[in-house]
């Protein structure tokens, strides 16, 4: 008989490991980790989304006993509206968490059959032959869990995203003495964030942004304008407190910042003294430097509100002299060139800007090397899985692992889709499941693949030439011209000539030939071959070219 | 009379400002400094090259003295190949970038016509009421310089890309003292290097690097592989000269590092010590610690050396066990996804790689704000124009500027073809020149506009689909069913009931209607809007429709 066996997967998460899906998986049960999304790369061109892969899954879903999630950022809860009609299985996580589940499959119409469960920081659910207990973790969220997986070959420790913060300004700090008491039971694998694993040094506590929003209320000589993630409650409340301190008021401008706010100060994880928040109705009536804007719009996204007011498109909000504006964020890779400029436009408008390359106004929410080392050493894993991060953090980490005493052949670095497997006395990679990224691009999950993509890449790097090919049926001779249009390759009216040489060119080929008359195929290849040709030595460019016939 | 003037013109960088040219005119001479090039922005689809604007200049030919360029990179002499032989003056230009520049004419065949002229840095030259002094300034590339154009109404110094190095590996620090002479002369206006002034204090100097080289040189266990610039010479030197030091060999990899090699050791500006090059021939014959490959591909050029190693697909260089890799440069804005992918195939192939965030393998070429602010102290202008950087670097840049001491009044903060206008007594931005972006596409520069870029990002999104539609001459009924293409769009397997019931929808529209059946832009609007409709009802998408029809 084989013995019993612990399976972990990482899935789906592009260029970064386990993130957004962590499969874990011993005999009839399955435990999953988090179901989050990524956004496209530059090449998934009209992608919208990538979501985890889980076709593995498909067979097995009578064994998947729950689904926790972490935190409810998109990157762990992302892929729920897509994934959990299909997984159907119970989803475990904290409070605001939860409320944040509830909106998201709310809009998508798949909250109905949802079963969605609240599992408090310090909570403990059995789940099949697992059991797991949360416990609190500083982020950039508030209510965000690792997890302590009880199994029946030994206990798992999953970071979360997470940082170490011992002045934390909305929760508790993450909870290193719960850790330590499980840590002395000897823990079997320590999965853990490695999103900054490249940072020497800790990662200064929220409160240092707190020290420089209120700089900025008392020095601003007009108004405030400040852009943040809106699930980063504690930047939230840090610029509510300093705006109450300093006698502003606070406008919340855009749709889902004003939806997030609301329900956190509902579910009280956000506190506005009274008087504070304003309705915009009242900001004709308040004087500019006792104003404060909070809104979206720190990665430069194009329909976010502050990037309408940096192009002049806001309905409410217009720059005026003394305006400061702070981009309390830094930029998620892929978005810098967005960001700079949103921030050249707001510079045109005449606005003071601030943002982290010059000013101390954002930490970031993952521990640096220093805390890395700490978790480990707390912890004392057995095995070591570095989770959350592109491949070269992943190595990163595990050097960091090495340097604390976790030995390099207890140390599994793996890609999305590889198999860990444990069993009583070793550990080892074993084979690859099925696993890709599935892209969403509108209503459709998974029908986008390679033939798609390149050739919408091929459509945007040379556009296209249609060509219009009349044939007598019975004669199979050509009747006309060839007729081309082009859209995307070539200013028509400057390369009108080039265009018109290129139908007479077709023309002579099928008045010429004529020994393959119906073989379409031969016809179709041979147009191409020579409009090609023509092309890149007139252009050097490639357009596709589509050549239809139409048997008149 | 008007009273005479000087006009500045910045013209070409897209976001950059003042970066690509720069136009000084004085009554009937014009000087121009600089003819270079960027690279596309992510929505230019398709595009190779941008280089500037210079329809302004094309009336007024015959008053254009001379271009003198500043240094040899090619976001300063790029756009030579394309604009030189219209433009049609004498070039001057120190040394080594004479010699890039004779390459690149020779290459683009346009280097017969070219009037090339050696200016050596501290040399001087009449150009018609001009007279332009060269000073040395370190940077990133050897030979480069700043100048000094005496102008009937006052001195005007151009920074040039610099940094303030005193120790220097190779030339000669940035001349200080040289412009504290010409300060005391009273200077008319600075233009004055913005690329870095977001940094506070000082850009450390070059050697640094080479204390962190040598120590790779000691300690990496097999090969040592460093990915820089090509024009970096200071920075091969360093690679050279730690290898000699420490006994290994230097096989220089890829084509254009070769050449740039070769021609800075011809013409004296890279010294080897006798048996440190090696061929690639003699790769076998070295230990793998006596083994260091210089290589270009630092900012992950697709058909770089490095990105080749990094993919498995270089013919000569394979990563193996022990390999230590150094990319020492710093991103390119734009870049970053792009090099991050290439650290993290070399790190699955097993290599240790060292890249400036985590070790210091990289100093950047240009001025951080204690040095911005040593120059203007030392040339202490009238007036100040931050060039060189992105739309908030000139704004910080004259912040510093009025943090020594230069009002905010006469400092011009201008946009890309934005005239300055200076007289005796005053200095005002008046009016703004012709000027966009001339796009490169393969052979034809300037023939991509808005229209094809639109259209290829339409492409790019969500495909197209082509729709052909035989009608009968005679009753001008249609024929057979329409025929639909569709590319990029949707999978057309999966999608195949969709696509024919689009078939159907445009048949059944053109036998019902009727009503215009020779108005075919009527008919082209209608059938676009039909399956426009379905198609976004169907998918959220919306593809490029071209409907085309045939009269048979």
């Amino acid at each position: 008989m084989a013995k019993p066996k612990l399976r972990i997967i990482p899935l789906g998460g592009l260029s970064e490991i386990g993130k957004n899906m962590m499969v874990i998986e011993y005999e009839d049960d399955i435990l999953l980790v988090d179901a989050g999304l990524m956004f496209p790369e530059e090449e998934m061109m009209g992608v919208d989304l990538v979501i985890p892969d889980i076709s593995y899954l498909m067979d097995k879903k009578d064994k998947i006993r729950a689904l926790v999630i972490t935190h409810g950022h998109e990157d762990h809860i992302g892929a729920l509206p897509y994934l959990l009609p299909q997984l159907n299985c119970p989803v475990y996580a904290t409070r605001l968490t939860h409320g944040l589940i509830s909106v998201k499959l709310k809009e998508s119409k798949t909250l109905a059959n949802a079963d969605l469960r609240i599992l408090p920081p310090g909570g403990k659910v059995t789940l099949g032959k697992f059991r797991v207990e949360t416990f609190p973790v500083c982020h950039s969220i508030p209510d965000s869990v690792g997890l302590i997986i009880y199994t029946p070959l030994g206990i798992i420790v999953h970071s979360g995203d997470f940082k170490i913060d011992y002045t934390p300004v909305t929760g508790n700090p993450t909870d290193l003495s719960r850790l330590a008491q499980v840590g002395s039971q000897g823990i079997l694998l320590l999965m853990s964030d490695s999103t900054y694993a490249e940072l020497p040094g800790y990662t200064p506590s929220e409160r240092v942004v707190g020290e420089a929003l209120e700089h900025i209320m008392i020095e601003a000589p007009g108004r405030v304008i400040i852009a943040t993630f809106s699930s980063l409650v504690s930047r939230i409340q840090q610029i509510i407190d300093a705006a109450a301190r300093h006698n502003r008021r606070v406008f919340i401008v855009g749709r889902n910042m004003s939806e997030i706010v609301r329900m956190a100060l509902d579910m009280g994880y956000l506190k506005a003294p009274d008087g504070v928040l304003a309705r915009m109705d009242e900001l004709r009536g308040t004087p500019h430097n006792r104003t404060v804007f909070i809104t979206t719009g720190s990665q430069g996204e194009p329909t976010s509100a502050l990037v309408r007011i940096a192009n002049k498109d806001h309905r409410q909000v217009h720059i005026i002299a003394d305006d400061t504006v702070v981009i309390s964020a830094t930029p998620v890779p892929g978005n810098e060139a967005l960001i700079s400029r949103t921030i050249d436009n707001l510079f045109k408008q005449g606005a003071q800007v601030l943002y982290n390359d010059i000013a101390e106004v954002h930490v970031h929410g993952h521990a640096s090397q220093e805390e890395l080392k700490l978790l480990m050493n707390i912890v004392k894993p057995k095995y070591f899985m570095p989770i959350h991060g592109e491949y070269r953090h992943l190595c990163l980490h595990a050097k960091l692992a090495q340097s604390v005493g976790i030995p390099k052949e207890r140390t599994f670095v793996m890609e999305d889709g590889e198999v860990l497997e444990i069993d009583q006395s070793s550990a080892k990679v074993d084979g690859r499941i099925t696993s890709s990224n599935v892209y969403v691009d509108g209503l459709s999950v998974g029908d986008i693949g390679t033939v798609v993509l390149r050739d919408r890449q091929m459509l945007a790097r040379d556009g296209m030439v249609v060509v219009i090919i009349a044939i007598n049926r019975q004669t199979g001779k050509l009747v006309g011209r060839p007729d081309i249009v082009s859209r995307g390759f070539v200013d028509t009216k400057e390369y009108n000539d080039m265009l018109d040489k290129s139908r007479d060119m077709v023309a002579e080929y099928l008045d010429r030939g004529g020994d393959h008359p119906a073989d379409w195929s031969f016809i179709y290849t041979k147009v191409r071959d020579i409009l090609n040709k023509f092309y890149y030595e007139q252009t050097k460019r490639r357009p596709m070219i589509l050549p239809f016939m139409v048997k008149v």
